[in-house]
């Protein structure tokens, strides 16, 4: 039987002349295959490289640059038009790629960007992908990618062709497994797509085999749906527009749903532990009645029981016009940068550094204010706290569903209300999560163009030579023919954190800014929504039409067009 | 500042002369205001009648009959092309229209497509919307529904135009009030847009007012996300396209987070208590690696223990290929369609009619099997089982997680196989519900034209003086220009429940029939998806572009064109 113009099995004609079989695939998932992403036409053709100054870092500068005497300081560069004859064309390159962390929507587009600029240049470029993450490289586990392997992955979502996993390069024997595969696939580069930790990793890498006098350049490709890899140099990071316009959705449904039920007040958690970039972007395209910023909570030095009174409040007020219902939007980070928490979270991980103890064995030993904070919470989520701890014995945070603690802190502060005699009102909460459900999405059309140029990018940098960069595409709220790329030295985002009991260089997360414009239009429009409804509907996202180019608030806000 | 387009405020220019203030609505939602639904041609001019032959009600005739003396055996009704002369046009009528029970995609448009269907025809007709559900109706509270007032909401998700509730007309007091409001208004007929229950009240409604000698007429609207309002006259109700399609893209997303990060099965409880629908047509669209479906469930008498192993043998069966991770579906009321549930719910339905008990109370009253469930259960399920009861003192089934029960339950079966010498797998679950996600989103064109055309065919019927009939769309798999419309005795659809106590004439509900269309392809290919990643991405609802008119499995494979 035919169902929805699909068959089981049918051979696709591909303009490459390559045909692929294509196994019971939606009508999207193949009309995506056939989307060709837009290109800045610099990259199709010659170009030449123009320099920036020599580049410094802004904190810890000194430091920095022990950990990277070789690339510290080198410019950026530009690709411009090429104005000083051809450059050379057609090098035969040997390049592998990584995938590192979380999936993010686009990286296949990075990966399919990549190979059509090799391939484009010299047929007998070879790439080479890692499996299943750095662990890939350090086992020489790959595959080669070719036109027929990349094919079904061109504008799809989620990170399976080759895999991603989260393991860091970090001890010699691991530097060693590197080299060696590095050497045995004889590689020109590698390109890195990952995170800000991944990233750091890109740029000890490259550091490395400079050091070591290997002809492997490294380039790294900003990912994260969270949005916390940003700075003046990288505008965004992929991943975060097609994620964002996901979790819009949702919460948009829900409110329509609030305020067609009239009856449940839906908590929404949102993925981002580190930033709220993801919360706050939802906010401004959904209009929540309450949306709360992690970076806020910690500014204004709220306390869990604070911002529990405070959505009290807000439900109180609401009661009172007769509204038994509403949207509360979380970061799945707050619970951390609320300082009484905070200072609970630390107590409690030195105190249980010694191994399991009973909760009445623990609360002797924290400070006052913690006793009351740990005694004050839904006694689930303070046993979940004092058994569940990571591989370094911390305690989890991540693992407190803090929608469900907020709703349960709440409930029980309405109660108190009323029978200190304030009026009872219904609370019929609805908790949700949304996470998982952005990482491996279709890619938006704006994604998809940005990480096929990111890989382009990223080939072009590495047959120019360069090596310690991350692949930059720059004003991106003009369209991609207007884009200009090129490449940043990694070492100009660092500053020196304290990780496990040592100074090491990481770049620096990038957490809402305050002062910054998407958080200014927020921060005027949000009392407009407690009390009303003014949910706003962004719908699904549309890979056809008017709108399919559209762009999320937050770049459109922010972008930092240094050269304008 | 102008964000996508955005204005804070604007104008927007109408066809139909009316000006609305839009206040910072999304590009989408506005040019969803712009989308005309497709209707049958039939709708847009003069038109005849078709009767059938007298109906009569496959189960408990007799009885049924009791109830509607007046309504029982009349004939269904077809609009045909006008053959016998003009009819008559432009009557001036005043139509109430109501929403009930929960939002489903599409309602907004019954209610666009009935008052243009009344205004085209005349323009002194006038449309009443009950407010937030049938208690409006008793309360005598309305909105009087005009362009200005509808535009804002056409093609769009939510049922806020009006509101709903869950109200059900049953008192002689309530009747009264109802024929109290009915009478002021001088309505010539009353739309209910509902689920079975609501079309059930529908009949009811219009057996009254048969009796009473009013002049109004009830048609009823078939509407559930769930899909089970559906029989040989009402090929589907509307709203089932567009969540099923809303939650086959987050199901999709997850299918390929599992197949990228490689660590995790996802757990996806979907919308429908009493029938599996949503479940089934998910798994079609996504291929998971399994998919629960209560009626089979049901059918096979498969206890809790059973699905628990079977759940338990994938995952070992997948870890034994290295696959630690996998998507798992299951429908919100699958612990119901369980035997050793359903007699343990019975059991405790029994002993806490008295009111609360404590466990150690309880276990010696539940029989042997119900107690060996109970105290498998994991604790916190089975404490929420014995407390949280409904109004009527029932344990509250509907509040079980049944995705979290279902990975606790087999998380300790798992460790118990590596205790008894089984290889022991990594098991790292997440649960996931998809329900309020879907209920009020974006209409599909689908819907949106059905839902059109729903509400013109209530608004034909009612011109046409017919009442207690159910307005039906057939042919629903063709295009809209080719579809038949009309209406059929709500009664055809009744048999006797016992409900409260009380043999009550109900609309039954359509349970997955294990032998239809729908449920064939999927056991057909459900075991080539167990230790395969043949995850299928549907992606989200396009609106524009070659597939935005497609159809959801379930529909295309088992629409009931009787009068082909």
């Amino acid at each position: 039987m035919q169902l929805n113009g699909d068959t089981k099995s049918r051979k696709l004609g591909l303009s490459s002349a390559v045909s692929v079989t294509v196994a019971d695939m939606s009508p999207l998932h193949r009309a995506r295959l056939e989307y060709f992403p837009r290109l800045p036409p610099i990259l199709k053709g010659a170009f030449g490289w123009k320099e920036g100054e020599g580049t410094s870092c802004p904190d810890d500068a000194e430091e920095i640059k022990k950990y990277f005497p070789n690339l510290y300081g080198q410019p950026s560069v530009f690709i411009v038009p090429n104005r000083g004859g051809p450059v050379t064309m057609g090098k035969t390159l040997r390049v592998g790629v990584v995938l590192s962390g979380g999936p993010a929507p686009g990286g296949h587009n990075v990966i399919s960007g990549l190979f059509d600029y090799l391939y484009n240049r010299n047929r007998d470029s070879v790439l080479f992908g890692f499996l299943n993450g750095p662990s890939g490289i350090i086992k020489n586990k790959w595959i080669q990618l070719d036109e027929e392997r990349i094919f079904p992955y061109r504008n799809q979502g989620g990170f399976h062709i080759i895999g991603s996993d989260r393991t860091k390069i970090e001890t010699p024997e691991q530097f060693e497994k590197v080299d060696e595969t590095v050497r045995k696939l004889d590689l020109d580069g590698l390109v890195v797509i990952g995170g800000d930790d991944s990233n750091t990793n890109a740029a000890i890498l490259a550091e490395h085999f400079v050091a070591q006098n290997m002809k492997t350049k490294v380039i790294g490709v900003p990912k994260t749906i969270d949005g916390d890899l940003r700075n003046e140099f990288v505008e965004t990071s992929f991943g975060f527009d097609t994620a964002v316009k996901v979790y819009s959705e949702l919460v948009s449904n829900l409110g329509y749903d609030a305020i067609s039920a009239k009856k449940s007040w839906h908590f929404c958690r949102l993925m981002g532990r580190s930033a709220s970039h993801i919360t706050l972007e939802v906010a401004l395209q959904t209009h929540p009645n309450m949306a709360l910023i992690g970076e806020e909570v910690m500014e204004k030095k709220q306390t869990l029981t604070q911002v529990t009174k405070s959505i009290a409040d807000l439900i109180v007020e609401r009661a009172a016009m007769g509204k038994n219902f509403g949207v509360v939007l979380l970061p799945e980070g707050l619970v951390e940068f609320m300082p009484d928490v905070d200072k609970l979270i630390l107590e409690l991980n030195e105190i249980l550094a010694g191994g399991h103890l009973e909760e009445d064995q623990i609360i002797p030993k924290l400070t006052e204010p913690s006793r009351f904070l740990f005694r004050s919470l839904p006694p689930l989520i303070a046993k979940q706290l004092t058994l569940d701890r990571d591989p370094h014995g911390n305690v989890q945070v991540s693992k407190i569903e803090s929608e469900r603690l907020l709703i349960q802190m709440v409930s029980d502060e309405l109660k108190e209300r009323s029978k200190a005699g304030g009026a009872s009102c219904p609370f019929s909460p609805i908790p949700h999560f949304f996470g998982y459900e952005g990482r491996c999405s279709l890619p938006s059309n704006f994604d998809c163009n940005y990480c096929y140029t990111l890989g382009h990018t990223a080939g072009a940098l590495i047959e120019g030579g360069r090596t310690g960069l991350v692949a930059t595409v720059r004003h991106l709220t003009k369209p991609p023919e207007q884009w200009e790329v090129g490449g940043y030295p990694l070492t100009v985002m660092m500053d020196i954190e304290r990780r496990k009991g040592k100074n090491v260089p990481v770049i620096k997360k990038a957490l809402v800014d305050l002062k910054g414009e998407a958080f200014r239009i927020f921060s005027e429009q949000r009392d407009s929504w407690r009390l009303t409804e003014d949910y706003r509907c962004p719908g699904p996202i549309q890979h056809f039409g008017p709108m399919a180019d559209s762009i999320n608030f937050t770049l459109m806000s922010e972008a930092r067009d240094s050269n304008e």
